[in-house]
């Protein structure tokens, strides 16, 4: 039951988005001379994208990179607290922010391990542009940047877990996925996937966890960071 | 005119097919006893690609991947030859040789220079797991793999150049195709995109060089090789 390739979410998997986020959003209100409570607004950025998803799934809007339903979402919530009148140029810069985030402390030694002994690849909702310009600047040493938008299907949509397969040459069940959150790895266990849980406690922020109900045994690997990842899945060096 | 990001074709411009394959063919021959003209095997093997891609085009067979279309050919070579009788897993091996070609002397040097300045990109007909076993195996350092295969068009369809520059999201003219072959320049330009040639005399093997027929002026940039390309775009390093 060992692997050939490991796929990986990325926001709040490998990557802290709500600290860079919250830290991209001070920078801007610095600029822009705003004060506001910038880690409620982060919080309110990232919870209105699932919402976008489903609008997306149900037909209401045509297909969107994440980078156009993160800007739908900074807009209306700028919109919101009174700031309409930022430049379109500076709400693209801000928007991209999304492809600045800073990896956990583990992601890249992990990810270095791990890719010694497996193919190792992002499967994100992020656009393909999103997470190449991420994996540049942050040192994530992918083997290969795979994209729900590849398949025009957000996770969980079976398509996008199946499709990653299908791209790496490897049966669904030779395929596992990496990730903080359930049901994210609910899907790809649905799909036929092997699932590794990785637990990020600071997510949303210190002393504000979201429990996560899970089962004995309903995931392969769980796993405390990527260091205990690749402990579990290479073995410990002594 | 300075490019956003660099998209490389492959075969032939960043790895030296024809004598990984030969290579890899005399190891075949070896052990399976067999002796044969592997030279020319290899250049059937790599001519029999081009009619078999125009069969997809023309709807004679479904959607394949390069594996898929290399394979076929393999089988028929080796009927042909005499050699019918080999196992399939040993078929499959020799025919994962597409995925195991070594770069040219100067590929990785270049690529390397190039990425601190770009976005660098695959560009390949090559299907995506074979770009990222080539990629792991030889240590080319691309930003991503984009492959013909996400787009289901061959180059030189121009939805294989425009899918590439809307997957990075920059505009065709802000995207560049580095070739070593005019026909896939040519089907970039006519996409929009800026071209580099890269000259690769050796392709076809020692004194058997394909003349080029390039018009002056033709591509945005001719070079020698990838370090000529790198001096041209980054500026040369005194």
């Amino acid at each position: 039951m060992r692997p050939r390739a490991l796929a990986f979410d990325t926001f709040g998997t490998v990557v802290d988005w709500r600290s860079s986020i919250i830290r991209e959003l001070e920078d801007f209100g610095r600029t822009h001379g705003v004060q506001q409570d910038w880690a409620a607004f982060a919080d309110d950025w990232r919870a209105g994208y699932p919402p976008a998803m489903d609008r997306v799934r149900r037909g209401e809007l045509p297909w969107t990179k994440i980078d156009g339903l993160h800007r739908m979402i900074l807009v209306e919530l700028l919109d919101k607290s009174g700031n309409a009148a930022i430049s379109d140029e500076d709400i693209d810069h801000l928007n991209r922010a999304w492809h600045r985030l800073d990896p956990w402390p583990d992601s890249v030694a992990g990810l270095t391990r791990l890719r010694t002994g497996f193919t190792i690849t992002t499967l994100s909702n992020g656009n393909l542009s999103l997470l190449t310009n991420m994996a540049k600047r942050a040192g994530l040493p992918w083997d290969c940047i795979i994209s729900a938008e590849l398949f025009r299907h957000y996770k969980p949509d079976p398509e996008a877990y199946l499709g990653c397969a299908d791209l790496l040459d490897v049966a669904p069940g030779e395929l596992m996925l990496v990730a903080a959150h359930a049901s994210d790895l609910r899907g790809a266990k649905r799909a036929g996937l092997m699932t590794a849980y990785v637990d990020r406690p600071l997510e949303y922020g210190a002393g504000r966890r979201r429990p996560s109900k899970i089962e004995d045994g309903e995931f392969d690997i769980m796993a405390t960071d990527f260091g205990d990842l690749a402990d579990q899945l290479l073995g410990t060096s002594a």
